[in-house]
Order: C-alpha cells, then sequence, then structure tokens
C-alpha cells in the first residue's frame, strides 16, 4: 500500500500553528463551545488525561497522599490574604456577582488556583504536630480568564490537579517539593516519553507567593518551551498570611510550612508538539487510549471479523487498550485515520493472512511492518513492541531537545541562535531581573529554569557583563 | 471491653438532624467552608465518592460510555434555547459578569446542569446515522444556589455525573433511559446496600424540559425519602431547540432523541442516613475507604506491631483495603474512632492472640466479635464476612423500607399515617396536579414516584374522589 500524506492537515513546515490546531480538531481530541478559551475536552482527548490521571494517582497514594474537594468559589477579601499571591492572579480572575435572583453581598472568585482554600482549611484542621503532614491533591478544573487561547496549551478554563501540602519544618516541606518534582519528571519520561529541561524559576518567573518554584520544560517541534509541571516551596508564608499554628512537640505554637505543585491538560498539548507529524499524532504508548487498531483487510470474507473479533479478545486479555475498525470504510481509509489518531500499532489482518496464521503490525512512529504469527505470543510481542515504540519516542524527543541546547557567551550569539536555530540557549546569569528584562524586551524569549545541577561555563553575564555563577536556559515559550 | 456510647454525637431520637451534621463532621466527611453551601469534600469523604465513581465508570463502560468535559460556563443565552429548562434553572443560577479586569458582553452561568451545552456539541458533530448514538458521561460539579443547604444533601455546589445521549430513534432512547435507571438501582443494593423505591416521576416533579424522568427514592432513618438518581427521557424536545438533526439511512433529515441521567455526592448523605446509628457512620463494605481497620493490642510489646503491619500486607494483597492503626492512643480511643468512621470490620490483635494464633473480628454492624485464626484463610474469611455484612445491611434497610410503605385510601389515613408513622404513603392517584398541590400544601409531602410496576388497590383517588389508575408513593422529602 502507498503511503499518502494527510491533507486533512496542514504541515508543519507550512503554518506550525495551522498544523496544531488542525490535529487537535481532526484526531478528535477537541471542538470548541461558544464562550472562547472553554474548549470540549472529546472522549478521545479526555481518555489521555484519565490515562495522565491514573498513573498521577497512583503516585500520589504510594507517597501517601489523599484526594480531596475544596469549593470552585473563592470570597474576594479571602484571595486578598497573601499580598503576591492576588497580585499575580487578580487580572485574570473569573468574578461571580449574583447568585440565584440576588447580588451578592461579597464577590466570588471562580479558583484559578486553590492556595487560599487550602489555607483556610489547614488553618482549621492543623493544630498539633499530631495533625502533620497533611498531604493533599485536588483533581479539578480551574479558570483564569485568557486573552489569546489555544487548544490544551492556554485557556481560560483547564482540568488540572494541585497538591498542597503543610508540614511541620522547612526542610520537610523543601524534601516535598523536591520529591513531586521528580514525580513529575518521571511522569514526563515514563509516561509521556517526553525528556525535560528541569531546573529552578528565577524569582521574576516563580508562582504568586512561593519562595522557590521547581519546573520541567518540554521542547517543542517548532524550537519553543512549554512549562509542564511546577513545584512550589512556600515557606511559611501563607501560614503567617493564614495563621496555620501547631502546638510542637516542645508545646511550643510554630507555624507551618507548605507546598503545592500541579500539572494540567497543557500536557497534552506538548505530546501533540513532541511527537505528532505531517500525518496527525503520534502518540506514546503509555498514554494511548488505544494502542492498538485492528484493521480487518477484505472483512466481507468469511471468518475476517471474527478472527479481528478474535484477536481483540486475547489481546484485551492481556491488558492491551485494542479497539477493531469494522466501519464500513476503506482499509486505506482507516489506515490514515489510525495514523491521524496516533494510535502506535495497527494489525492488519485479511483471508491470505489467516491462512497463513500470520498478520501485519505496523509501527506509527517509523511506518515500519513487520510479519508476526497469530499465535499465543501475540500479547507478548505486542507488549514489548510498545515498550519499545515508547523508547524509540523517547530517544527521538532526547535527540531533538540535545541538538537544541545552545550555549552563548555573547548577546549576539544569543540572539542569533535564537532567531536561526531556536530551541533553549544558555548562558551564564548574573541573578539580575533587568537582563531578563531585557532578553524578553529585545526577543521576546524568557527564563525558563536555573539549572542548578549543571557546572558554570563562563563566570560573566552577556547582557551586562557583570560577574555570573548560574546557568540559565532562555526560550521563547507557549 | 464495655461497649461505650459514643457522646461526641448527638442521639438520633434526640435530634436526627443535629445526628446527621454530628456524624459529616465527627466521622471527617466534610468541613465547611467561608462559603454557605460550599463545602470541602475530606479525604475520607472524597474517599468514599471515589469508589462510587470506580464503581458507575465500569458499568458505564461496559454500557458503551465514554467521558467527555465540557465547559464550566454557559452563555445566558443558550441556557434559554429550551423555554421549561430555563424556567426550571433560573432561580438558582450563579452569574459571572466579569471576566479578568472587563465586564462581559453576555453574562455566563456556572453550569446547573450540561444538557444546553451538549445540545450545542451534539447539533456540531451529529450528521448522519453513522454518527449515532452517542454516549457521553461527564464528571464534574454543578452549582444550584440554594437557600437552605445540608451537607451533601443539598449544596450550592455537589460533584456528581451526568449523562447525555443521543439516539437516532425515540425507541432506543427510551430504552437507554430504562438501561441506566437498572443500572443506578443495581448499583444502590449492590454497591450501598439500600434498597430503593423506583418508578416515575409525576408531570409536576419531572426534570425541567423531560418527558419522562425515571427515580430510584431511598427511605432515611427518620421516615423521610430522598431522591438519589434520575433517568430523563427527553423525546425530541432538545434536538427541536438545538436543531440536532442527521441524514437518516433513508436519505431524510431527522431529528435525533435524547436522554440524560445523573447521580450525585448526594448518595454519601444516603449512605450515613440509611445505615448510621448513635455511634456514627455504618459503611458499606464495598463503598467503605477503610474495609478493615488493626488495632493492634499492648502494642508496645515486642511483635506486635510487626504482627500488625504483616497482616495489612496479607490482606491488601488480597484487594481488601486495609489500615493499621499504630497511633499512641488508648484500644479504646480507637475502637471508638474506627466505630464513628463506620469501618466494617475491626481486626484486634494482641500478644496473646499473637500466641495462640488468632485475632479477633468485631463487626461494625452489631458489634458482635468472632475469633479467627491467623492462617492463610485469613483473607477469604474476611472477604466472605465483609459480603455477609453488604447481605445484612441491604436486609436491615428493606426491612425498614417495607415496614415504612402504608397504602391508604382516604385523606384522613393518609395524613395520619405521614404524621405518626412516616416513610412512604400510598395512595391511587387521579392524574391531576392539583391533588399532588393539595397534598404538599397540607402536609408538605410531594409524590415521589409513579409505581408503573405495581397493581392498582383501589380506583379512587382518596385527595378529590375521581377515578385512579396510577399507584403513587408520597412522602416528605430531603
Amino acid at each position: 500500500m502507498v503511503k499518502i500524506k494527510n491533507d486533512a492537515i496542514c504541515s508543519m513546515e507550512e503554518d506550525f500553528a495551522q498544523w496544531y490546531t488542525d490535529v487537535c480538531k481532526k484526531a478528535e481530541l477537541m471542538d470548541y463551545s461558544s464562550v472562547k478559551g472553554f474548549i470540549i475536552y472529546r472522549p478521545y482527548g479526555y481518555a489521555i488525561w484519565e490515562l495522565i490521571q491514573e498513573h498521577l494517582n497512583k503516585q500520589f497514594k504510594e507517597t501517601g497522599h489523599q484526594n480531596v474537594y475544596l469549593p470552585l468559589l473563592i470570597p474576594e477579601s479571602l484571595l486578598k490574604k497573601e499580598a503576591d499571591h492576588v497580585e499575580g492572579f487578580a487580572p485574570e480572575c473569573a468574578v461571580v456577582t449574583r447568585g440565584g435572583l440576588d447580588e451578592l453581598e461579597e464577590n466570588l472568585i471562580i479558583r484559578p488556583t486553590s492556595e487560599t482554600l487550602f489555607c483556610e482549611h489547614y488553618a482549621k484542621i492543623v493544630n498539633s504536630y499530631r495533625d502533620l503532614p497533611k498531604l493533599y491533591n485536588q483533581w479539578c478544573s480551574v479558570v483564569r480568564w485568557e486573552k489569546t487561547t489555544r487548544p490544551f496549551l492556554r485557556g481560560s478554563e483547564f482540568l488540572w490537579q494541585e497538591g498542597h501540602t503543610v508540614h511541620a519544618t522547612a526542610d520537610e516541606a523543601h524534601q516535598e517539593t523536591l520529591r513531586m518534582f521528580k514525580v513529575y519528571e518521571n511522569m514526563a519520561k515514563n509516561l509521556l516519553a517526553i525528556p525535560m529541561v528541569t531546573g529552578l524559576k528565577t524569582p521574576k518567573e516563580k508562582f504568586a507567593g512561593a519562595e522557590e518554584s521547581y519546573t520541567i520544560e518540554a521542547l517543542m517541534h517548532d524550537g519553543k518551551a512549554l512549562q509542564s509541571g511546577t513545584s512550589h516551596y512556600f515557606g511559611d508564608g501563607f501560614a503567617k498570611a493564614f495563621d496555620i499554628k501547631f502546638l510542637s512537640k516542645e508545646n511550643k505554637q510554630e507555624y507551618a510550612y507548605q507546598t503545592s505543585w500541579g500539572v494540567s491538560t497543557r500536557l497534552i498539548g506538548g505530546v501533540i508538539m513532541v511527537h505528532g507529524d505531517n500525518n496527525g499524532l503520534v502518540l506514546p504508548p503509555r498514554v494511548a487510549p488505544i494502542q492498538v487498531m485492528i484493521v480487518p483487510v477484505m472483512q466481507q470474507k468469511a471468518g475476517v471479523l471474527e478472527k479481528a473479533d478474535e484477536l481483540k479478545a486475547l489481546l484485551k486479555a492481556e491488558g492491551i487498550r485494542v479497539e477493531v475498525d469494522a466501519s464500513d470504510k476503506s482499509p486505506g481509509w482507516k489506515f490514515a485515520q489510525a495514523e491521524m489518531q496516533g494510535i502506535p500499532l495497527r494489525l492488519e489482518v485479511g483471508p491470505r493472512d489467516i491462512e497463513n496464521g500470520e498478520c501485519i503490525l505496523a509501527k506509527r512512529i517509523d511506518s515500519s511492518k513487520e510479519k508476526v504469527a497469530l499465535d499465543e505470543k501475540l500479547p507478548a510481542t505486542i507488549n514489548a513492541l510498545l515498550d519499545e515504540i515508547h523508547e524509540q519516542m523517547y530517544q527521538k524527543a532526547l535527540a531533538h531537545l540535545n541538538d537544541h541546547i545552545t550555549p552563548v557567551s555573547t548577546y549576539d550569539e544569543f540572539k542569533d541562535v535564537l532567531e536561526i536555530k531556536g530551541g533553549y540557549v544558555k548562558m551564564m546569569w548574573c541573578g539580575d531581573v533587568e537582563c531578563e528584562e531585557k532578553i524578553k524586551e529585545d526577543t521576546a524569549a524568557t527564563s525558563r529554569c536555573i539549572k542548578t545541577d549543571e557546572e558554570p561555563f563562563g563566570d560573566v553575564c552577556p547582557i551586562c557583563g557583570k560577574p555570573a555563577h548560574q546557568v540559565v536556559y532562555f526560550a521563547k515559550a507557549y
């Protein structure tokens, strides 16, 4: 069968933004609603999110976290209790002013994030060192009024999880911040097959109200960065603003220490833009709602559909997510559709294959095909192939990332690399916000993170010429 | 050990409403937030909801349903498209009038339910008979501005699932309505151990916009009914309002037929009020976040905590939800706490038990105890006991329900039964809304459902004296 380029979508090279939107729509991940920035998560897109949830819930529970659900609405006065926090979120708030038939006495904000609600609750339930730590997580949607929106990447409403924990000591809270940062990095690698640049946000870029924000940053096909998850250390700042105190073992009243951390449906956007190609979506197997699509060939012939269903049952019994496309479309159409939806493996089976006791397995990632025996080893073969595909996808993304991290030592170099090659530009940074601001103004690139685990490769900030000790990654970002 | 009545909560007989609130708080199911009617689902309460979700998700997926997520906000004009629907919901709406720093051009309503959003989406994606049916479900929270609120039972925000389906024919949509009605009835019986009175809502009580509403109604300890789940048949009413049309096999444009169905965190309130007692919550095993609490006795003695942990691992490996209470509280305190939290089985193990190779299992529901050998059969014994407890709880609730269904043939009898005995009063009904309204005004009881599967036991409506063919159950309700 001759490979046909899928004309239903724009090519990446022609218009990356259009390609992205086309894939979102044609792979049936989402649809638009009549409210700008509020998208519909269609079954196929939502199923990806459910797989991310399942993976993280398992990680969260293994590390002792409990799920809770706090209110959707925050009184305006409560949001204002921590000064930096409200300053960060006020411009993005959706405000409820009427409830039932009455004007409200106090405006209510749809949660843009829930630190303030968790703090209010913690102030009530944390009284003694015995009550600590509290390791809570919440799955919900949040609303942040955005002017420019794009499916999954930036929306006025998005789905996420927000972890909020409270601890007796600064050290314990700090350990928790780092632990969840690692959980995210591992999830990106082992579930999404996405290598991340990881590190600390600069003071300018950290979360409103945090002392430190750790971030995982992915690199998209077009050379832009995508902040994909953050883990924040709050110190006792929120505890002081919300009066979260406890009686210590030494019988003293002390303030508690806190963290928060979150990832969102933005990860779906990351998956699309890291792995996708000009035939559509390419899904890493572990997060693919359908891992194997069985396409019966000459399905009107006796025994073909029965065989397809039998294979489906065989694979399903081994935990493989599998479907049969038994629609009345042509095999060619079905192949293109399975490609568009990024299904990792296509299993073709027709009358002659059945006669020969074999089938064809085609890999989405490189279109390679192999003949495989239709025997009891098939599920194991497929599971091994899915693992192989995962690794192949991760290595491909890692190579792309490593090819797009460029050290620079002058500002001219910085601008050239950003302009010509894109990706991450790393430089030594003096620590002054003015240099970050100048870069942003001149080039639209922002600091993505301070790489605390990387050796300095110079000692001068290329922007101001002052002494520099920190390795900082800059990039244009979504 | 002498059984001590738990004084932390009010007794049911003294004040049922206070008992209920006490249990909600002391069992740590929920807490209040600073916005009236918006509660915090604490880990233990939320875990019950997660078990309900898990059960229903399995049922939904087995019946071919897919999860989706639609926007939180609905444009006011969209909500107004179906006349009955908006009339039903307008008085309960929370209204967003400001987004970011701007007044909105059109007010947005926080979803009180999502029919209108699903319809708008269906109008776009349903074009041919090949696109049908669409069997979608959504897990989310909804907001309905309530004047009087009670934890789980009636809140301004609650968690629920809402199924929304669209079909080619009236018959198929009707089958779907009945199928999900049965899924709910079975869930109540097999998961929550709650027997339900089931039937059809009267036209006055049906859902705003529905042609028919099927309901499952539970009976609380205090003799009040609790509407616990509904399944609605819409006919093509919404399809006409929202222009959901498709090209049929016969190549004709036809309107589609729809259903919706939902259950909410209200079920948690039902579980509390059907099964609870004066020592607190009593949880049916299949929905208990902790099925077995291991209480080590004389835990400071060598080997006791180790044994407790070993047993925990043994039971956990067999899928039993089990914890060890190794806190520094006394066994008596731990027993009371496990009772308050309604944990179905308590496993006591101390030094002498270990020596004798046995432990004590105490059932929450009747405080009965038995000695059981500490051998490899323990998990099977406990699993059998949990099933036995489930059945025992169901039969107890069923007996209470059957004792509280009273047929009447005069209005005086109706009022007496309602006043003295409570529960369901069943009578023959003429079908006139005036009779329902009179009953409501006189007695505060409402029609709960038409029992379509019950033989008529008379032929005159006791209210108006006109001919009556329908058996209707009335009750005071939450």
